[in-house]
Order: structure tokens, then sequence, then C-alpha cells
């Protein structure tokens, strides 16, 4: 590199360290909000968070990052630049040209807006009330479809918002994959809820004390390799995990006195989220490529962790006997194969978030076709509950008999996060793609398990996927972790093996 | 007040609530850093620390503030502003001048240093290696040697420091109410050590289990007062008070298994620098003035919680039944005057915040002039151990065995509070002429203490203090409230009227 070139790298390397600061203590002070902040002191830590949220805003769209991104774009400054250099400067640079597009008094007006509808969307839920809602949704709406004008429009409307939040990949190329991965989950769902062959899933619903729940959870932590100088556990309404920085990955847990397997299972999901930024490259750290390489890639390591390998035989062979001795009232009678087959149950519920494995993906295809009618059809909002209901009812077999129990039980499109729910599912056809590919490499993959051996695993995965943080794109980590796209017939057999065992079909 | 003034005003309000944000983001870093972030994240926390000091440190040098304050300091401009607004701007004003000789990048130099050497503090203490901490402490005392030569020298160079904790006061003001003060507690302290009378202490040294400290240490912060949903109690190595905002007035303590009073008095210290900044007036929420008037005017109300209150026998009469309660073991057989009279013995003892209420101030007195050696008289950091223990054996007649319980056992020095010391002290004799005053205006004073009605004081305190702030200067308030200028009188009668009782004289 040209002395000048250096020269100004290191200039642009600080200011984006800076914005990485910015993030930083923004991260811990809504950490602090939902771990325990006293309730008076929230009106006025909301307005700095706003203050230090405006202020990173501002220095991403700066005229020093457009002069940086600029030069460094140049072919003559580029071909001095390494791969992980010129990645900065791609992704920096089109952060910095999508934000600036929008007027700023307009993405004020839209801040209002979207802080002010989560607060109505709240009420609209526990009131079951969507008219209520909806004009503020509608108005969220709007501002989505002046801002794809602003972004710019390739191929479809809807494309330039799932590009925010899974670059590479489009409506064409997910409509396939949703296409093909519905056409074997739908009959197989069907297959399970005929199988006379049901778990008994009474006994999870018993007290288990928080205490307990706690110690085990911190035993599975520990177990998978999260490293607790590197982070801590605590407690919030819904569960998380914060990158504040690669030294400092905290996660969250709920505990749910009556349903031990809730805390169990987002400790290993938000764990799986952590490793990942725990093990981001030295190379990568203070530069924007330590995080995840997209919301599927960062989604697939915490489904890998919370599903593949915590929901699986081999795991509870290994770790069933623990768990009883956290739980000795609860579980003493309990065979491990009936709590496996418990946690595993299939069944055709209203709500996303307590969906199981399989099913999963059918909620999330559900959304994914609404945004789309949406931003590329022109459904109105009015119409969303009508068509939420006929989706839920031809997918799920099921018509939510509530708005609350429908269309009004997702956080996201208060907040404008259209775009967002597709990766989920992508989540989980990368990670069972990723299995495979593992299961290859590493054969003894199940004998490590059942040995409560994880730690060759996570190595696998640091080594695979984990330190390239985002320095590749979910394309590039996929074809070079499998040598092949993303394909949705891996979670698609890894689903029909484990359910056809389990449900005996 | 004048439309464009009005106007004005308002951009200079908004502008001094943004660097307030920035203190509330860094008040947030530090207490996380130091209640439980994890080890590995320090180093980067420590630099995103850094980078906030630095950018609200920016905003208070800033042209900006500058032209405010001088147009707000224009006769004709000033004239249309209130007491508090004209205070705000002096301050305002006064903290610019002194911030503006900085060079910004050698201040954002020295705060990155001082967040990293109080990791290292930590750790050298707990290893009893002043070795490791030396070089750290050098630098940072060059770095305000270097900062005096900026702020400019009137009277001594310590006085430079000092007057950045307690405005009015200087080196010779401070040499004679310290010398007048020790010349009537060292034969008090000559004639207690004479005494036959000596209580018993041992029975305080037995276990105490932490949770119940704990729930004691709850308890007694409820009885006084201390507003739960504007603060949490949490722990660390060395306890303090830190107020992110008025409705966020955190608190911390240490539980030391084998000293019950340790945590007891912590939080009832704490607690009282909480209660102060839990309780400013609704007027000045949000601007500069919403702090304390002064180190010394905080440290008063934290001592008169701690010892006028704390250690008071009816205190005790009140709340030793509980203590019983909670320690039924340890407690069950030892009377509450042999109690009261344990935790106020008097004994020479290496560690300042374990020492009794007389001989603590020579602790203070020792460090006061050990930092005048070494801003006026040069004296090396290196040297320090040799000066600390031999100070010890001058004023209280005991050499400490190690650093650990000597030269290292503040964190003061290592995060740069140079010049805080002496309010300790300056609020030892602030808190006992307040009491004074206090007693005659509220005469059952002691009868509400002895009936846990503690809130009168609290109105009390409230009403002549807390709601002010930083609205009055310290002199100001002293005078107010008592009616005459700081007196050490107040204080050494005080001791000397307690201890003539307690180890009758």
């Amino acid at each position: 590199m040209e002395q000048l070139v250096k020269e100004e790298w290191d200039k642009f390397k600080e200011l984006l360290f800076k914005i990485r600061g910015y993030y930083e203590a923004i991260g811990l002070l809504g950490w602090d909000l939902r771990t325990g902040a006293p309730r008076k002191g929230v009106e006025m830590r909301s307005a700095t968070l706003g203050m230090l949220s405006a202020e990173a805003f501002k220095l991403q769209v700066s005229e020093e990052i457009g002069a940086f991104t600029e030069y460094f774009s140049r072919p003559e400054v580029m071909s001095q630049l390494s791969d992980n250099e010129n990645k900065i400067v791609n992704d920096t640079r089109k952060e910095y040209i999508r934000s600036k597009s929008i007027p700023s008094k307009r993405f004020e007006e839209y801040s209002v807006l979207a802080a002010h509808a989560q607060t109505i969307w709240e009420e609209a839920k526990d009131n079951n009330d969507f008219a209520s809602f909806e004009p503020y949704l509608t108005k969220i709406v709007e501002f989505k479809q002046e801002f794809i004008d602003y972004w710019g429009v390739e191929g479809s409307r809807y494309d330039t918002l799932l590009d925010m939040y899974e670059p590479d990949l489009t409506v064409a190329k997910v409509d396939d994959i949703f296409s093909r991965l519905r056409s074997r989950l739908v009959p197989l769902a069907e297959a399970i809820s005929a199988s006379p062959n049901k778990p008994d899933t009474e006994f999870l619903s018993q007290i288990f004390p928080k205490e307990q729940q706690e110690k085990f959870g911190l035993f599975l932590l520990e177990q998978m390799g999260y490293d607790f100088e590197a982070g801590r556990l605590d407690e919030s309404v819904h569960p998380f995990a914060t990158g504040l920085n690669p030294g400092d990955v905290r996660i969250t847990t709920n505990y749910l006195l009556d349903n031990v397997t809730s805390s169990i299972f987002s400790s290993l999901h938000e764990g799986g989220h952590a490793l990942y930024e725990q093990n981001f490259g030295e190379e990568l750290i203070g530069t924007p490529l330590a995080q995840g390489a997209s919301m599927g890639i960062h989604e697939s390591q915490s489904r890998l962790w919370e599903n593949m390998i915590g929901r699986s035989r081999a795991f509870w062979q290994r770790y069933y006997g623990d768990l009883q001795q956290h739980f000795p009232e609860q579980l003493a009678n309990v065979e491990m194969e009936d709590f496996y087959r418990a946690i595993n149950s299939v069944g055709n519920s209203f709500i996303r978030i307590e969906a199981d494995e399989l099913t999963y993906n059918l909620h999330i295809i559900v959304r994914y076709e609404i945004e789309k009618l949406i931003f590329n059809e022109g459904l109105e909002v009015k119409d969303l509950p009508k068509t939420w209901n006929a989706k839920y009812q031809e997918y799920l077999g099921i018509t939510p008999p509530t708005d609350a129990l429908g269309v009004l039980q997702d956080v996201h499109w208060s907040g404008g996060d259209f775009g967002y729910f597709a990766s989920y599912s992508l989540g989980n056809m990368y990670a069972a793609q990723m299995l495979n590919t593992l299961r290859k490499e590493l054969p003894e993959f199940e004998e490590l398990i059942a040995a409560g051996n994880l730690l060759p695993i996570k190595e696998w995965l640091t080594d695979k996927i984990y330190r390239y943080g985002q320095s590749l794109t979910p394309s590039q980590i996929i074809e070079q972790v499998t040598g092949e796209p993303l394909n949705p017939d891996y979670l698609a057999d890894y689903l029909e093996a484990k359910y056809t065992d389990l449900y005996k079909l």
C-alpha cells in the first residue's frame, strides 16, 4: 500500500472504529434497559439513546464517509487493498448511499412514527384491537414504499427490503426455495398430525424452580464453549444476545416456572448467536467485519445449537441425567426417550415463537408471502387480518380465533422491519445444509455429542464460519462450507428423517 | 426574556442536555465495568469510554459553548436570566475555559489510560504488587502535572487540583482547617487510647452470610427513603454511588463475610449520596445544576447518614432487633449497647474505608499531605509506598505490612482523582455543622431516629440541601443552612461529646 493510501486508510479505520464505539455504548444502554434499569430513569435514558443513535447516524452519512469510500473505490486505490479492506469499503459505501438517499427530515418523521407505533402495537395486541394499529401500520408501509423509491428497485420492490437483511438473495430465489420447502413440509406435517404416536408432553408443565433452571442453563453454556470471561448471562422478558464487542457478548434468558424447556432452548439459541460473535477472527476485531455475515447466517448458528444439537437424541443421551439431577422431583420418573420426544412434539400452533422446528417454517412463509403481497401487489393494511387468517388456514390448517393470536403477534412490522422474517427460515436451511457437511467432515459427530464433547464442534464452526464474520457474503459462506448454494432439501431431509423416526411414520 | 434571548437559551439548553447524555452513557459504561463487565471486553470498552469522553469533552470546549457563554455573560443578556440560569452560564464557562486549555488529543490519551489503569490497579491490589501499577500511576501523575500547567496556577500547583472538587477552598484555608481539627482530634484520640473502657469488638468478626447482609442492607436503604424505582444496589470491589440521571441513581456495596458492619455502613454511606441525587429540584433536572454542590457537600450527605445517624445510639435502639433477627446465631447474646460501642470503637487501622469516625480524618490528612508533596514538592510515584508508610507511622502510630493494606488501598489515584481526598474530611465537618442546625430545627431528631421515622429527616435535608443541587456554591449552602462559614469546631465538638460518653473519658 502506498504511504498516502495507508494514511488515508488509518484515518478511515479510526472513523469506523468511532462509529463502532457509539454502537457499543448504544448496545450497553439497550442491554441495561432490558435487564434491570430502574423504571424512573427510562424516559431520560431513552432520550440519551436517541441522541447517541442520531450521532452515530450522522457519522455514517457524513461527507467524510462519502469521501473516504469514494476514494477507496477508485480502481488504482482499490487494487492496493486486501479483500477484507475492499469488503469494508463496499459495505460502508452501500450503507452510506442507502442512508444518504433518504431526506433526513423524512427519516426523522419515520423514526418518530416507528417509535410511537411500537407502543400502539403493544396496546393493540393487549386489547386484540387491530383497528387501532391499522392507521399506524398503513403510514409505516407508506414510508417504506417511499423509501424503496429512494433506495431504488432492482427486480421487484420487495427485493429492495429483502436485500437489507440477506444480501445476494432475491424474491425470485426465495420464492423458489420456499415453495420447494413448503411442498415437502406440508405433507410431513400432515403425516405427523395423522400419526397415532403422539408424545406425552404433560410432564413439561410442572413447576421447575428458577434457581435450578439457571444452574442448568449455565452448565449447558459452559459445555458448548460459551466463554464467560467474554460474556455474561442475565434475565430479560424476551431473550436476546448482544455483542458489545468481541470480548463482551452477552446473552439473556427468561425463566418460566411452568416451562423448563423455554429457558434451556433460549440459552442454547442465544448461546449459538454468542459463540459466533465471540469467535470472530483476530484480524476483524474493531472493524465493521466483526459482525455476522447476515441475519440468516447469524440465525443459522443459533438454530444449529438450539435444534440440530440441542434437540437431538444424542444430546439428551449425555445431558438428561444432569437435567434429572437438577430436577429430581419433576423428572425422576420420566425416561430420556420420553423427554426427547416431548421436546420435539409437533403441533399446529398460532404463535410463531412457540412453534416447533418443523411448522416454524410455515409461520415464516406466511409472513414472507404477506410482505410480498404488500410491497409487490399493493395488498392494503386493512386487509391483513383476513389474508393472515386465510394463509394460516391454508398452510397450518388453523384459523387464529383473534388478531392477538394472529396478525398482531409480532413486534417486527410495528418497527418497520419488513424483509426480516425470511431470515429465520433461511437460518434453518443454512443450518441443515451446514450440518450435512459437518456430519461428513466430523463423522463422529453424534458420538461427540453423546459424550458431551462439544468443543470439536465449536472448533469446526469457528474454522468454517465464525472466524470469517462479515468478511464473506452469506452465499460465499454457504458455498465455501458446503460446496453448493443454499438448497432447501437439506432442511427437508433432516426434518423428514428426524420426524419419521420420532412419530414412527 | 426577549424572544431572541429565549431562542438562544433553548439552543444552549439543548446542547447542554446533549453533553449530559454523553455523561449518562459514560456513567453507565463505568458502572458496568465495575459491577460485572466480562474481563475480555475491558480493553475495547476502555477505548469506547475514551472515545465518548473525548466527544463530550469536544462539545464542552466547542466554539458553540464558547459563543453561548460569552453571549449570556453580556450584562444586558445576563440581566434577563434567572439566578439558576446565570449559575449554569458561569459554571459552564469556567469548565469551558478550564477544558479548552487541554489539547483534545492529550485528553483522549489520558482518558484511555485512566480507564485502563483502574483495571490494573484492581489486579495490583489483589496481588499486593505496587510495581505493576507504578508505571501507570507515574503516567497519570505526569498527565496531571501537564494539565495543571494548562489550567494555570494560582497559589500553589495543588490548589489547582483542589479547586476542581471544592471551589472556594484553597490549600491555605484547608491547611488551617486541618490543623485546627488535628489539634483537637489528636488529644482526643490519645485520651481514648489511654481509656481502660475499651469496647469488645470480637463478635463483629464472626461469619455473617452474604445473603443476610444483602437483605439487611436493602431494608436499611428502604428505611432511609432510597427509591428503588430510581436506583438499584449491586456489588463492586469498592462501593460507589453513580447518578446516571435523577431517575437512575445506582449504588454498590461490597460484602465481607467476616465483617458485617462494612456492608451496612457502606450502604448507608452510598445511600446518603444517592438520596441527594434522587431529590434534586424538578427545575434542575436535565440541566448541569442537577448534581451535588461540590464533592465536600456530597460527602457531607453520605457521612451524615453513615455516621451521625447510622452510628448513633438512637439508630440502633430502633434497628438492632432487626439486625439480631437477620443474624440470630451471631448476635442473639450481644446487647445493643455493646454493639453500639463496638461499631464506634476507635483504633488505628490500615484501611481508610474501615476507619472509625475519628481517626478517619487522620487517614485523609495523610493523603492530602502526600498529594501536596507530589504536586508541590515533586515527590515521585516510586517513593509513594515509603512515604505512605512513614506518614502512617507518624499520624496513626502504625506501619502497613503490605502495600495492599497501604498505598494500594484506594481507587482514586488510578482514575486520576487527585485533590479529591480532602473532600471526605470537609464532608465530615460540613455534616457536623449541619447536624448542629438540624438538631435545633428538628428538636425531636433523636426520638424520630429511635422510632425508625427517618423520613422527616430526609425531608429536612431535601428542603435545606438536596433540592438545590449545584444551584448554590458550597459556601452558600453551609451559610444558608447554618448561618456561618465552615467551622471545624462542630466536628470536634460532636466527636468529643460522642467519645467522652462512649469511652467514659
